[in-house]
């Protein structure tokens, strides 16, 4: 373990009220390399679904420091094989930080890897702030998260015309979130929202039971997609009355998306405007928008 | 423009109440390889924000069908050089799917390509059901949608330990959706949500204003990023009472994501547990999986 004269907390609590944005903001675009530290998306699993800035990123590093057994080995393994890993796994801030600034200080290429995207349930922003705060620059890398990977599979779309107009990315009430910031019911109450439930595999049972003793339609399509685009990836379907006997029956406890809401049957919608009569239309920005 | 013989309404039609789920959805996992044409998501623009499945799709493309000025023309220039490239826009579902269909079905590789990722206002399904309809197997690959680019742009996270706890991806009012669809009053007032409006840039002075008619804070934070990962990618910032009219001052009526909320600063966090006293706490499923 290397020497630490860091206090994460400190450049932590030094972050609150910054009045100014980092100019970095302004200067770069997303997908430009910088200087710094890359905090890379490593996607949802397949090491294809790894972008492409962040396969050359993992392959040219000296070090990764990734999220454990969050990140398919596969990925580590095809991309990184000259590299030093690091799992995250167990490492409190105190230790994680002096390891990437100490070999990034030593001329490393420093690549810390999280699944899915990092800004969804990432924990990322501490660890750069950090960094910064140690002189070390850092910057984001976006990748595509566990919920895109499950619609795919499931070969829906999250949003769908005249079915579902909204998605939601949430977490059920637990250690971390209070009951009063469990927002499952109201995301679901609204009827033509998609609500994809990240960190909630050990809890699929609990939430159902909630949401049927608040009066919610017990057959609402619900699909559990364990472990999206991984090869043992696997697809539990039922309905809010169903799905939580179905997957303490399959035993999963994590790494499972939990996406509730008629878009998951992918039927019963209505062609889009989008390609329907199009040369009777007049402009109309929202509309020219609606393929994004 | 091919004879067809297909309508492509019928396609849609059928897929009401289909009581079976496709055995594909069983058989692949997201980013596999399958027969037939796939809907790629291209990512927020930035080509090298493409999945590295995405990027050898198109690669080994003879016919690109792309979503227009929504796809990044680089991307097209960087990875398609050699392909027929054809845009939508313009385009109802009776001239694209006889045009996908006959190139298919001449032996070519067709890939369609949607902007982000294609299960968030991308108008795919409509599109796969109708070529199925015709024979012609067809398949998802999922993308970086644009708000992922536009935090890692903000260099901030969407969900941010007690500042936001979950996300909403969610548009406003207008041609597609009445006004009591438009949920963006609700997910502001929920307050731990960190809001992202697509398909709203026209929109933003009309949206802000109905936050503010309602009661909403007129100090919550609000940033614009136009055309993110893009060269000319561009960062607005204001709150719920500036931001109409800083958007309106650039100029900006198409192509940019709203994102509503503290998040938005990315500061005033406080440490997760998952970096925090780990070897204090005993095991529980909800935090090992929140690296998610």
């Amino acid at each position: 373990m290397t020497d630490s004269q860091t206090d994460p907390q400190d450049a932590i609590d030094a972050t609150a009220g910054r009045s100014e944005r980092d100019s970095r903001v302004y200067e770069h675009s997303a997908g430009d390399e910088q200087e710094g530290i890359p905090f890379v998306g490593a996607g949802p699993g397949d090491p294809k679904l790894l972008t492409v800035a962040g396969r050359e990123l993992v392959e040219t590093a000296d070090l990764v420091v990734h999220a454990g057994s969050l990140v398919n080995s596969e990925l580590l393994e095809e991309y990184c094989a000259d590299a030093e890993t690091v799992s995250s796994i167990g490492k409190d801030l105190e230790e994680l930080i002096p390891l990437m600034r100490d070999a990034y200080d030593d001329g490393e290429n420093v690549v810390r890897l999280h699944s899915g995207d990092p800004a969804i349930y990432g924990a990322a922003l501490e660890q750069m702030d950090a960094l910064e705060h140690e002189g070390v620059p850092t910057y984001f890398v976006p990748g595509v998260t566990a919920a895109f990977a499950a619609s795919a599979t499931l070969r829906t779309q999250l949003t769908l015309n005249e079915v579902s107009n909204h998605v939601a990315f949430t977490r059920p009430q637990g250690k971390t979130l209070d009951a009063d910031e469990d927002h499952i019911a109201e995301f679901v109450e609204m009827g033509d929202v998609t609500t994809c439930v990240y960190l909630g595999t050990h809890a699929v049972a609990d939430t159902m039971d909630r949401l049927l003793d608040q009066g919610h339609d017990p057959e609402t399509p619900v699909a559990v997609v364990y472990h999206a685009s991984w090869p043992d990836e696997d697809v539990i379907e039922g309905t809010i009355a169903t799905i939580g006997d179905r997957v303490e029956e399959a035993g999963y406890r994590a790494s499972a998306l939990v996406i509730i809401g008629e878009a998951v049957a992918g039927d019963g919608y209505e062609r889009s405007y989008l390609y329907d009569g199009w040369a009777s239309r007049g402009s109309d920005d929202t509309e020219t928008e609606a393929d994004d």
